[in-house]
């Protein structure tokens, strides 16, 4: 068991009654606000005017960034910082999924250097300890961004997509009201599901290396909620159940419960990551691709036992099987999750892709080393995988 | 599903190796620190002078608050509070268990009072929203007081023994090496572990109220740890991995992960606490003699499935009994984990304790109303559940 150090200020405010609690909580930071958001839905679905109401009603003075791309760019998050040193601004007010509070992340950080540029801390993979305090409005279950200390960050010039991580980047205080996700499509709830499913997984057991049980079982626990509501959700879209258990469970894979006294892995997100800075394809689709060949991969004597428990405890596969086959059986059963409930293309040439940029992907997916894990990947290794995805 | 907040921002170093960040941690909030102990157990292991010798070696100023009591006293909280404000302490260190934790928290509360006495505040029910800074280094795992926003204060005087809560007592850093818990005698461990046990038991599905399945299966995972690790760390008190599974199940039971969507109750708390406020007695012990009593008490047709479901999840109970033999089995085992693994007396009779008190407990124990829970407790309900202990 490893020596851990847990520690999540977040304040989240969860369920259909909390948004009167935005202004006081805006207003401990101050009274100049940045708006941030996305492509315009909560225009439309009218979470835009009930926020701006609000901070109006209260005195708030707010700036805008729109326009955030579902692959945050980094000239986007320059843009914001802009705004940010221009007009002093207190407190970011993200409003939207993953990829508008892991922009807002990005203007946060960028807004406190000189230089207002957030890609030489992205790509210098600097730790930010500094950056404007964030309050995020999320409307989409998937990320985990609205309680973790990450943001994804893409530079479209050189085909990059790379984390930025700091402990001044965990939002100060989130709003998680499921109603919000209602009216995301169903392929947008699909992929966000797989993602909270993946960011569990990808830390999972699959070594045997000591945690926790309860650790172990909290893990399995929201893999299962995740497996049991998403596709209620796509059914119908306006359970409140299926989305509060969705929004709640993408939460909990990344705020740190489930990392104490384990190793925390990405093997799937750093492949991925790839396929996204190069294709601009949706995250939580690339990974529904790359993980069951991941696993049938890494399969061997010293993973098998944990790749059939994740079948036995997550998908009820039957207790009985030998081990090697059971994990067999464990591998079928997640890429029907992926590509059968949750109805996700199995193939990266389904999506437009071929093998040309296979080689490139795997060396800057290992970043000149490997990507560790259960089993240890090089870039050859990576390269196979995608090769098996096409 | 109800609305819920969660916020923790408690900092956790958890591990063999963290004591080296103690100084900075406390440094962050000042250079006078009254550190705050039970009965000197701490100066026979050793920990007193590695703490004293790393704050002295940082310039930190120390003043003392020793001889908390296992049941902390008012008292003993206005002792520390003097201090505080005669020398200005910056914050207050607890190194020790529950009491101690619990005891600095009514220190820290009453410090920042006029008066500097912490019963008002008890005896009023406020929650405190100022108080000093608490930093805790836990040497017991059981009472969850290392990161929760609870304290529990006795008042001898009246036979009073009354929780303080607020958001300003959740300690901003705790340290938690399962190391410092290897002295800790067998009775203790089982004393301590049921207070674990009890506080996710207390707060459990058994009214079928809505809760998220995640925080469910969450719930049993700790339960279940600590019905494993128990009797391991009573026959092997330095196991190092069963002493962190208590440790870190003891912060899990009571840091609002497992509250999610729940509505908190302590039906088995309330009323021990009436125990160890007439009798003095180690609150886990009170604790395990009533808790199967007020389960048998409070099964019938509507909690009977959830009584089950904690056999079959928690002690392996078979599924194929009918649904009230089943809670019946539970209830059994519960007893058996209490009085045979944990090989604590059965009968408040063994501990010297009869009926003389029982009534005017009950009321207080209700405070003027009922105990609210799967099933609503009533002064004479709690009177007879007393009586079933004898």
């Amino acid at each position: 068991m490893n020596d851990f150090i847990f520690h999540n200020p977040d304040k989240v405010y969860f369920g259909k009654n909390q948004m009167e609690h935005l202004p006081e909580e805006l207003l401990k930071f101050g009274k100049k606000v940045l708006l941030v958001y996305g492509g315009g839905s909560i225009k439309k679905n009218g979470l835009y005017d009930t926020v701006t109401k609000l901070l109006k009603a209260n005195d708030i003075e707010i700036f805008e960034l729109s326009g955030v791309e579902p692959n945050p760019r980094h000239t986007t998050a320059n843009r914001g910082a802009k705004i940010c040193k221009k007009e002093n601004i207190d407190v970011i007010l993200a409003v939207g999924g993953g990829s508008t509070i892991d922009c807002s992340k990005g203007v946060a950080a960028a807004a406190l250097t000189e230089t207002g540029d957030v890609w030489p801390l992205v790509s210098n993979r600097v730790w930010v300890e500094k950056a404007l305090p964030i309050v995020a409005i999320l409307t989409n279950a998937a990320t985990g961004s609205e309680m973790d200390s990450w943001a994804v960050i893409s530079n479209m010039d050189t085909n990059e997509k790379i984390g930025l991580g700091g402990g001044a980047l965990v939002p100060r205080v989130a709003f998680e009201n499921p109603e919000l996700s209602f009216s995301l499509p169903t392929y947008q709830t699909a992929c966000g599901a797989f993602d909270i499913f993946n960011h569990v997984l990808d830390n999972y057991y699959l070594a045997g290396d000591a945690t926790f049980d309860m650790i172990l079982e909290f893990q399995e626990a929201v893999m299962r909620a995740v497996v049991k509501w998403a596709p209620v959700a796509m059914k119908e879209p306006e359970n409140y159940e299926a989305r509060a258990n969705l929004m709640w469970a993408s939460s909990m894979a990344l705020n740190n419960i489930l990392d104490a006294g384990t190793v925390h892995g990405c093997a799937c997100h750093a492949m991925e990551h790839e396929l996204s800075a190069y294709y601009d394809i949706t995250h939580g689709h690339g990974l529904a691709i790359v993980t069951p060949r991941w696993l049938q991969y890494i399969l061997d004597e010293k993973t098998a036992p944990a790749i059939y428990r994740l079948g036995v405890k997550v998908f009820g596969i039957s207790e009985e099987f030998a081990v090697m086959e059971g994990a067999k059986k464990a591998i079928e059963a997640v890429s029907n999750f992926c590509f059968n409930t949750l109805g996700l293309k199995a193939n990266l040439s389904n999506l437009g892709i071929n093998d040309e940029h296979f080689k490139n992907m795997a060396e800057h997916a290992c970043f000149g080393g490997v990507i560790s894990g259960p089993k240890n990947l090089t870039a050859a290794d990576v390269e196979e995988i995608y090769k098996m995805c096409l």
